[in-house]
């Protein structure tokens, strides 16, 4: 339905970071020279730290405490800098733009990285790849707000970085995701999002493929179709339902809104999504996004997580969805994470994934 | 050296939920009749609902929309209400005070549950146990404010209602914790903090059991004593030590400020500190406090969890201590817990360990 770009226009950044430009079809990228005096990056300014008590790495980027916090509109570093003086990118216009992080946690990916935990302190050189992605050079509006031509060009941008950053050397999990409002801390409100080549795979996702593997032990099936098949049945949770993707709260839902899309047929991430299901992508979650901005007077702020696996043995169960949340539980109070949340990681919902089900299909 | 109060005065709110006095030494507890029309308690209310995607439960307790927010300081709920009309607590004073949470995520313990997960959608009634424990009647003030002997009063009081709901049938984990700041949520000022007893093990602890039965297969020695051994040993860290505690900030911190208490002894809970251990840690736990309150202008906001253990063979390598975390990053900023954080439990931490511990000690 629509023309598919997949070649990026390649262009560098002052102190080396890559730069890819995605145009809509008839557009032609017109990157200028970076001219700004910026200082060489220090990828060693970056630390993983293995934590014994649970198994986890965390990320130490001490960097990121300088990183730019709401800037004013005129200074904004993802609006477009025709002078290549003012902004990250130095072009007069762009349609859809990514670009490596000036304050990454994780850079320098390319080489493997080998992170044997042993019985002592153990660190390692925060290797991995964090990207900026600018939906559009518009700074005011969101993702919700972008035509479907240009939101299936962001679709296919995300889609380019998660097959190239999945064949470099020592990226173990590729994670594209967008926030919205600065109720949840985003510090630059010009539509954008990030993606993140982590050098371990995520607690979170570490997790679900090993329920994923005792299900299909226990059952012999996908526990993720199983999941999907069973909402479909039931319905009362279903959000919007295509023939190619499927909306719904799920059964067990920990924010007080949370949305999962599934594509109705089994993939592991963006890349194996044929042309069709791009588009049908496109149009759920679309329509997902203007109901959560119809649910109260102020657009809702959310998280937007892409779960994408690799087609290897040990991911073969990972099935491709977007899991959409919210802190907003009513027009005036936000749910914080307590204690029971915060330290134990056990969730407490206010509100009945029913109840907030059948108020989004309404809106 | 404190005399040790442990049996306190018992009484019933007139909807049937306990109420415990603790006092200090030479204090009588004199509480008066509950007064006030409260509707029926209904514990059907509050569900658990099993997350198949991560093997962790999720407690939907719709009833708590409805909870007290942010009342005027002349209706407080948990200031004394000598009329028996006004207040949780129908007295015309006290020291510590424990009673069952009026909009409880778990309640109706005493019975065992049986949480059998098959392959549908698996739900229970949240059994189980919330209680508050009010640190004292001055409605100003916090935990760091209170005399030693007081805060050794709550500790008694904590260490009882963990002897109690850990023999309680159906209780499987009791989370004894206190948190402090609008900042993070806390929706009544009056210094006061809440006791759990869940009807499972919190992701967390499960974890932390898992990682402390593996570190045994292959070291033969309990996990956490030789992460406490290891921080003694380098030092960099340590923000506190006495002869019987250690206070520190763990290699691989997640939050701005995270501070951990272990008792130098090896016990599982509470129930096992001697009388020399409960005066210890009330010296260290106000110590650590006070310095969180020097940091900035404003008191620190913070989250105090207790990890605690029973005595078993399937937590018998739990070792007792104390966590507390911040989500202050600078005097101005806080951390939002970002996609990596929400989505992916993938910290990113913006400070190393060593430089706030550095802080603290300073302070």
């Amino acid at each position: 339905m629509f023309d598919v770009v997949t070649a990026p226009t390649r262009a560098k950044l002052a102190d080396g970071r890559d730069l890819l430009f995605f145009a809509l079809p008839g557009h032609r990228p017109a990157p200028v020279e970076d001219r700004r005096p910026l200082p060489p990056r220090d990828p060693d300014r970056s630390q993983l730290r293995f934590d014994r008590s649970t198994g986890q790495w965390v990320i130490v980027a001490a960097l990121r405490q300088d990183r730019t916090y709401k800037p004013p509109a005129d200074q904004c570093p993802l609006c477009p800098g025709p002078t290549g003086l003012t902004s990250e990118v130095p072009a007069p216009d762009y349609d859809v733009v990514v670009f490596e992080n000036r304050f990454p946690s994780l850079s320098g990916a390319g080489q493997p990285v080998s992170l044997p935990p042993d019985a002592g302190f153990v660190s390692a050189p925060a290797r991995g790849r964090c990207e900026v992605i600018c939906f559009s050079s518009d700074h005011t509006g969101s993702f919700a707000a972008l035509q479907q031509a240009h939101a299936r060009l962001v679709v296919e941008a995300w889609r380019h970085r998660t097959a190239e950053l999945m064949a470099t050397p020592g990226v173990e999990q590729v994670f594209c995701f967008e926030n919205r409002g600065e109720e949840i801390g985003v510090t630059l409100t010009h539509p954008h999002g990030q993606i993140y080549g982590y050098p371990f795979l995520t607690p979170r996702t570490a997790t679900m493929l090993a329920q994923a593997r005792e299900h299909r032990r226990c059952h012999g099936a996908n526990l993720f179709a199983d999941l999907l098949a069973r909402e479909a049945a039931d319905g009362a949770r279903i959000v919007a339902r295509t023939e190619l993707f499927t909306a719904f709260v799920p059964f067990a839902a920990r924010w007080p809104v949370e949305v999962h899309i599934y594509p109705n047929r089994f993939v592991h991430n963006l890349v194996e999504l044929d042309d069709d299901e791009r588009d049908g992508l496109v149009r759920v979650y679309l329509d997902v996004l203007g109901r959560f901005d119809r649910m109260y007077p102020c657009p809702l702020p959310y998280i937007s997580a892409l779960h994408q696996f690799a087609d290897t043995p040990a991911q073969d169960d990972g099935y491709f969805h977007i899991e959409l949340m919210s802190i907003r539980r009513s027009a005036t109070k936000l749910k914080y994470l307590a204690a029971s949340e915060s330290a134990m990681d056990a969730f407490i919902s206010d509100v009945t994934p029913e109840a907030v089900a059948q108020r989004l299909r309404e809106l």
